[in-house]
């Protein structure tokens, strides 16, 4: 038998009034039915809104803090990927009525330790029950330059495909933690569970691309997916090279282990890594970026005449993948 | 049998990208990440963020359209009790699989009809399913000139309290849904239940109160309980006075017949009228102010030196209520 659990006020008094803004939002200690900052003069104002669910997005066991980090972690990768520099977020809280208040003050202290790692502060939000499951749905805002939000959109054939950091880590991730690669051993099966659990968004690396003239996108359906939204929207084709592709060191074995896993690398979710289309021209600069902000790139393709996505492998053949990303219904 | 519902990015297109905002925010038809807008020379931005449940504050049952209005205008209400203008708004959907594509369309169309009607444009938002139940998750953004947003805080003892249109309609609105108003000819019980489904988000008024030096919120969780956050806020308490309320003529009659249903009126949520704190000498102000915007003002009672919320009927007798608001667990 659990206490019974505090009021809307008094939870939020406690939990997650210590979080509110102060720096560049005046939050009100979360009193008021608002919260509000001074935009800063030159800068646009840049917004991106991303639900998680419990049984969907999470585990049902997953820790309240890991929860917390990443919801707010979707999100910043998105504002990494407009070159966005974080400012402030809302968060909606849906509970079922058999969340207990510890579960809350781990929540709280997960986006504690967020805010303080990415300088982004509370702004407000709303909690509520639900007979249904848990939903956390979180509104983040940043600042790019003023008109210089960089788009999915202004690729063209030619253009290079680059990724930041390693692909498939979360893929393979939840593989591990679904059970399914019991080789693993304890070590590589936790670091790959950490990457399906907890995203790690570019934004040292986002707001480096402002000026380099490129599109941009975070890859959170899987690479073959996202990168064929790109290609769309440039009204090309694209082809990755399997043998360009940046893998951590377990992926690489794994895949070289089981080649089919690769498949699972190249079209399971939850990479967050940035994936950056710009004209071979940009390569000195890109690598420039990717060295002033600590974050590997990779060129892995290129955009050409044609539609769709396909990946060759050393020997130019085409890999065949059982589907292209994550359905979200 | 229905259809086998559309994927994520088929239903957005269709159902939500028309409503992508174009005027002053950048949307990119949602094909993007995320959206921008060109802060205006002048002006802080306020944000505000609320969801709403099925089951909890709105009947399964209820038209989506109408589900989609309620979301948006209690983020709106929230919005005109800072004094802002409203600018635009992202949206979260977490779905149940049950819901069909039929109820999407009117979900959007009903947004579409109230970012017309309150000039509000859709910045963006995430559509997600749940094993759970329906919730929409809203946050909305808007503007006040700069160091302008009206707060709650800064009442004090002496202030008179006012509020715009009427109370109780809402909490009324509600018995006669449930079927617990048979008196009530239909004319009376619809009239009624639309105001209980509908708020009528103050955003007229609420931007003219910016230079009048009041304190604001907006009543949602009932009369007695929110002015008791403002008098707190305001280290004093408050007496409401009975005689002064002003009753819709059908809750005037209902309330006259069976008084205990007053108390239902004064501490049932969903009001959305805006309660205004201010000092007697802004009483010709606020009176010129509810002519400007066309909305009725009426002054109900005081600050002054204690703590909590009275309500006096005309013989100076308190009245007793059983609870002093909607409790959100």
């Amino acid at each position: 038998m659990s206490a019974p659990r505090a009021s809307e006020f008094e939870l939020i008094a406690r939990h997650f009034a210590p979080l509110a803004g102060t720096r560049r939002i005046a939050a009100h200690s979360l009193t008021d039915d608002a919260a509000s900052f001074v935009p800063r003069p030159g800068f646009d104002v840049v917004m991106t809104a991303d639900a998680i669910v419990r049984g969907i997005h999470f585990l049902p066991d997953d820790p309240p803090a890991l929860v917390a980090r990443k919801a707010l972690r979707v999100n910043l990768s998105d504002l990494a990927a407009k070159g966005a520099v974080p400012l402030c977020f809302l968060v909606c809280l849906a509970l079922p009525r058999d969340i207990e208040e510890d579960w809350i003050a781990g929540f709280a202290a997960g986006l504690a330790a967020d805010q303080q790692a990415y300088g982004i502060e509370l702004a407000g939000g709303d909690t509520t029950s639900t007979a249904g499951d848990l939903v956390v749905a979180i509104t983040a805002l940043g600042e790019v330059p003023s008109g210089r939000m960089i788009r999915r959109s202004g690729g063209r054939p030619g253009d290079e495909v680059w990724l930041s950091g390693t692909v498939g880590d979360g893929a393979l991730g939840l593989l591990a933690a679904q059970g399914r690669l019991p080789e693993l051993d304890t070590a590589d099966h936790d670091a790959l569970v950490d990457r399906y659990r907890l995203p790690l968004p570019r934004i040292a690396l986002g707001p480096l691309l402002v000026d380099l003239g490129v599109s941009c996108m975070d890859v959170s359906d899987g690479l073959v997916q996202d990168l064929g939204h790109l290609a769309r929207l440039a009204g090309c084709g694209a082809t990755i090279e399997a043998a360009l592709l940046p893998l951590s060191t377990v992926a690489a074995r794994l895949c070289g282990r089981d080649p089919p896993l690769l498949a699972s690398a190249l079209t399971g979710g939850d990479d967050y890594e940035l994936l950056i289309v710009a004209p071979p021209s940009r390569a000195a600069a890109l690598a420039q970026t990717a060295s002033t902000s600590g974050t590997p790139l990779t060129r892995i393709g290129r955009f050409h005449a044609g539609e769709g996505v396909v990946v060759r492998d050393a020997a130019g053949e085409r890999l065949v993948l059982p589907r292209s990303g994550w359905q979200h219904f």
